[in-house]
């Protein structure tokens, strides 16, 4: 299956690319380092950090999405993908949160599920004082591509 | 215009270069790849979070030509820039705050008018809890050089 | 002397490898460059902010150990290392901290001590709400391979 198929096989499909909120292009492709924006869950805008993690987990799958939908349209095929190199996940957190790698387990697990072997990354997460918007998650990421 | 024309153009100028604040350089090359360390806009340090939007934004347009300062003292010429890359914005921000977008445009905006369609980047936006010297915010770049 | 002989002078070693804490590889090299995942210091864990700028500064040197620690093991030679590029440094801080780039050095003095000249990188230092297991600091890393 491409990978495409295999979003499709999960019962989820690449959703309509997301107009930047500021002065950024959602995507940069550098050689065959491509380097995607923050992304947010914006179809559950504005719950900041007032959710449970299992909750704030099914936002960062959302922001997976997200990043998956601006690198296909960006690349005009997910298939170009070689792998991802590296997720930063922040998290709208109060200062005793401490889950926050459960949550960013949310677009992880999207993108190994996606991509298999290839989908593996470098990550790092941790909680940030507030978000734009307030959403829950925003999450950047860096992809290689086949060639 | 070169880029630094045109940085003239707009009324500015380079700054003299900061001393790090830490045990750390302020440009780092590999290859094609200039990352920058995370800037502050050092004339109006001590402000911290107490600052309205408007005021942050131009307080990211000053880390912008920070950066651009230490950029041009570390290669020499502004015009070895192949392209702007990437940007991660933090933002001396409230839980409730939530226009982190707006303030780090700042920066953005001014990338652009100096180097044109060479200025668009990938970019991330939080609000952090503190920063180094109460500043309002800090920004990291990544740029491409020409060759 | 080599880089592990050069750790071993200062009294210290390679550490046990850390599991991951999420679903997340702790390196991922891609070319010659290697991205470390955001690491803690494991021997401290649970302190969070209430810890002394001093005591956080060695928390970050733990930190560094860890990062050593995982890039050798994935590695299998610390030798292959040609320079250090890039940190990024995430404090668990309150609001009103501003002696970031105090607690970094703790984790950029060893990469120094280690690599030499080499050991110098470019850096940004920050103040995070919270970290997982509310650990003091958490520091991701980048590496350039020697070839």
């Amino acid at each position: 299956m491409s990978y495409l198929e295999q979003l499709r096989a999960l019962g989820l499909d690449l959703l309509p690319v997301p107009t930047p909120i500021g002065n950024f292009r959602n995507v940069i492709r550098i050689g065959k380092l491509v380097y995607v924006s923050g992304q947010g869950p914006r179809e559950v805008d504005g719950l900041g950090r007032d959710v449970l993690t299992q909750d704030a987990y099914q936002h960062a799958h959302l922001v997976g999405l997200n990043i998956l939908s601006v690198l296909a349209d960006a690349l005009g095929d997910l298939g170009r993908v070689g792998r991802v190199v590296k997720l930063q996940g922040f998290v709208n957190a109060d200062s005793d949160f401490t889950e926050h790698p459960a949550v960013v387990n949310g677009c992880s697990d999207l993108f190994i599920a996606v991509f298999g072997d290839n989908g593996h990354h470098a990550r790092s997460a941790v909680g940030v004082a507030s978000l734009p918007n307030n959403i829950t998650v925003e999450i950047e990421a860096i992809f290689e591509l086949r060639h």
